[in-house]
């Protein structure tokens, strides 16, 4: 269930009003009443929530899912457990991201401005904590002691941030639990949404961002360097990571403790790095990878496949770093060669 | 005519005042006195414009223009048609970058700060739309019904936005008419300068910027995004895009709709993207390409030539997919070998 | 000595107190109550210092230094000059950081925000110059005549900025000194902490930053672009450089007159450009280089060693440009063969 400091649910739905929503179509005609109340994925889902399959990966989990309904592709419909409702699309991601926006409607305007106070009545500062000029702390925010946050930083509804830490000038943070003693550098950007959307040639269909960024404790996150907020889990960050200037960090990565990430690399969505990573500058990882502990990704490099523990890889796609030394220097040697 | 919503032009000038703005020699020394009001590309000048011919590829445009006066190289100031007189330099494009800065001065100094509005007076806000706290909105900028605006944003003057965008924290928003159903992230750089300039060992020449950014409907511009306006047509968003973090999008680009375009990419000055292009991350474009409907460039490709629709590429210089695929693995195989 | 601007130095401290900090030994050890005044490096350190070696190459730098006091390896300090104090340490670049942050803490919060003026009493702001709507500048700040600083610039304590600047909306200017006609574009971050830890398996140290950013005349840099203020020597941007969108300068960089960055190119701390370098987009530079004058990189090269002046190169690692060229044509020549 995503974490109601951040999301507030609508609904119910009953399945009839899911099924328009979605364009699928209820196979169990005789449920268009009954009550759905929350979206989950397959693998949490209880009689109560709604899921989807779109990933055939996933099908072990939709024959086990507990989920009172789930968004299917119709070819798939079949393998459904008892008691699971079906709502037929060939377009089950589609479906799925439409009622999910149901569920997690973008928050409505506030309207035009009033008076209000830079720093909520109800956001919480910790004792000795500077807060800059022009800094915006949202409702039910909460920050530690000795903290400085700087001047025109924004701080979301519901954000914690712990002791000690210390937020540049320009930064925003929303969606997002911070550690004690983090550093994160100006105009760095933490719990915007995810890359997340159905394609779709009619139209992209966004599919509402419902997890958070978790920052562990002595943390820093370099100037300008975005961390997305989960899809539904969380984006996680270990204690001691050193993140440097202008970094992208996909929705749902995960990074170990004491991981390095040099200026400009990117990490796509659901990456995991273990303990103690080093990924050179202007590196890229594809998404959905494992990368070992201690495992060090030359500068550059794209990173297409998991990279096991103690390793060291470099190029594009990545292979282990003597291998590709190997290979310039052969690429080389035959250049050389046919332009004598 | 650069648009005069956010240009005011200077002026007019005399033949002569422009020779020696941009340290030219005026052939018709007896049309010194002649009257310039604006500045113009070869193709849309009129008889009260001026213009300039620095790249041989527009010399047919030179030869058919109906432009008052013209920016030339001593060699190619043979070839004018009857009627438009010639500043001649051997350094034309520096030349038209002095001439366009004194038609379009970079904006004065308003002076030491006095009590204003953070809300411009004539800024035009529609219902229900929510301003966040320490945003400025400038003069005659208009903003459409249920927008949010976060906090901290800052809109400039004359930039227009449609019903229910959303606009995170900290972004800025210059010299750009924006569509519905826009969604900006925090940080994101709209309508700043194109990287324009005529490179001088004397000292680069900056080449005033004229044109606008213009965002279509349901667009997703990432955190910490630039898009460039442009430097006299127009940079164009197509409908539906999603831009995704730290993407760099040059001056005179052209996406059409439904492009994906992933984190870190970097789009060069006046390339075009027909309909639902996709871009891997930390893409890299060259200037002037255009890249078929439909064609997938992949990660990390560096993307030289025109790319024909529906095709696939990755690499740099990038190539078609399975090509690329076959390089990586003979190349892997000549490594094994070489090292027996 | 740190510029007194930016910093001030606690201590002194004694000898026994800074061997404490740095989990060190003093060898000897009748010298504990000796007082140090400062942090420096070997070459310009004086009795009243406390220097560091790390990096073997600077073996000859600590036989001559006349430092107080000297943070080494075991193994190391047998070449020590007679009147240098010994702190002896396995890891004696952590123990160095540790003492740094003992001369150099973090600047303390100041507590709880009272009325404060946006444009610190102590700033001096030319004449005609211009402040946008939520900037704030700091203490003892000077900035020029007839410039325009954006809304929501922060522009912290101390910084300089020559006439004519322009610095656009939601940028900050921290420990830097600023030339005239300098414009500086949305969102930029000039001054942040440069990537500066000892790294440690039970969590990396953070080395104090103590130097600046020095910018000279006519200088662009571009929207969310960073550069990071120097560890201890400045980092410099030479008059006329062109600096695009989103690119990375670390720490001690040193870029000659009239280079040209484009965008989302990164530059590792401490590689020098002599004057008119040229970066492709998206290049990447290796730390401690030298990049000869007037030389070409090409776009997304990776470059790992020195460049001749007046060369171009191109590829991962970066070659010269026509063996690059040679390498693609002869790898797709052998690709297309043994797929036939």
């Amino acid at each position: 269930m995503p974490d109601r400091r951040f999301y507030s649910v609508s609904g119910p739905f009953t399945l009839a009003e899911l099924a328009e929503v979605a364009e699928a179509k209820l196979l169990q005609a005789e449920s268009g009443t009954r009550l759905v109340r929350d979206v989950a994925p397959l693998d949490t889902a209880t009689p109560d929530d709604v899921s989807f399959l779109d990933n055939p990966r996933y099908a072990d989990a939709f024959r086990q899912s507990r989920a009172g309904a789930c968004v299917v592709h119709p070819d798939r419909a079949g393998g459904a457990p008892a008691g699971m409702a079906m709502l037929v699309t060939t377009t089950p991601y589609r479906g799925y991201a439409r009622i999910a926006q149901a569920f997690y409607p973008d928050p409505a305007p506030a309207g035009r401005p009033t008076a209000r106070d830079a720093i909520d009545a109800t956001a919480r500062i910790g004792d000795g904590t500077e807060i800059g000029l022009g800094a915006v702390i949202g409702a039910r925010a909460e920050i530690g002691k000795s903290c400085r946050i700087g001047a025109g930083v924004v701080i979301g509804p519901g954000v914690v941030i712990g002791d000690h830490a210390r937020v540049g000038p320009g930064a925003s943070l929303a969606y997002c639990l911070v550690g004690a003693h983090v550093r994160i550098f100006a105009g760095a950007r933490i719990g915007e949404d995810g890359f997340g959307f159905a394609p779709d040639p009619r139209g992209h269909v966004r599919v509402p961002q419902l997890g958070r960024v978790i920052i562990g404790d002595d943390v820093e996150v370099g100037a300008n360097s975005t961390i997305d907020r989960g899809s539904g889990p969380d984006t996680v960050i270990g204690d001691g990571c050193r993140i440097d200037n202008l970094v992208q960090i996909g929705h749902n990565v995960r990074l170990g403790r004491g991981c390095v990430i040099v200026a400009q690399t990117g990490i796509s969505g659901s990456t995991v790095l273990e303990d103690h990573v080093v990924i050179g500058g202007q590196g890229g990882l594809a998404g959905h990878l494992r990368i070992g502990a201690g495992a060090q990704i030359g500068a550059q490099a794209g990173v297409l496949r998991d990279v096991a523990p103690r390793t060291s890889v470099g190029g594009t796609p990545a292979m282990p770093l003597r291998q590709w030394l190997r290979q310039s220097a052969i690429l080389a040697r035959l250049a050389r060669k046919r332009s004598d």
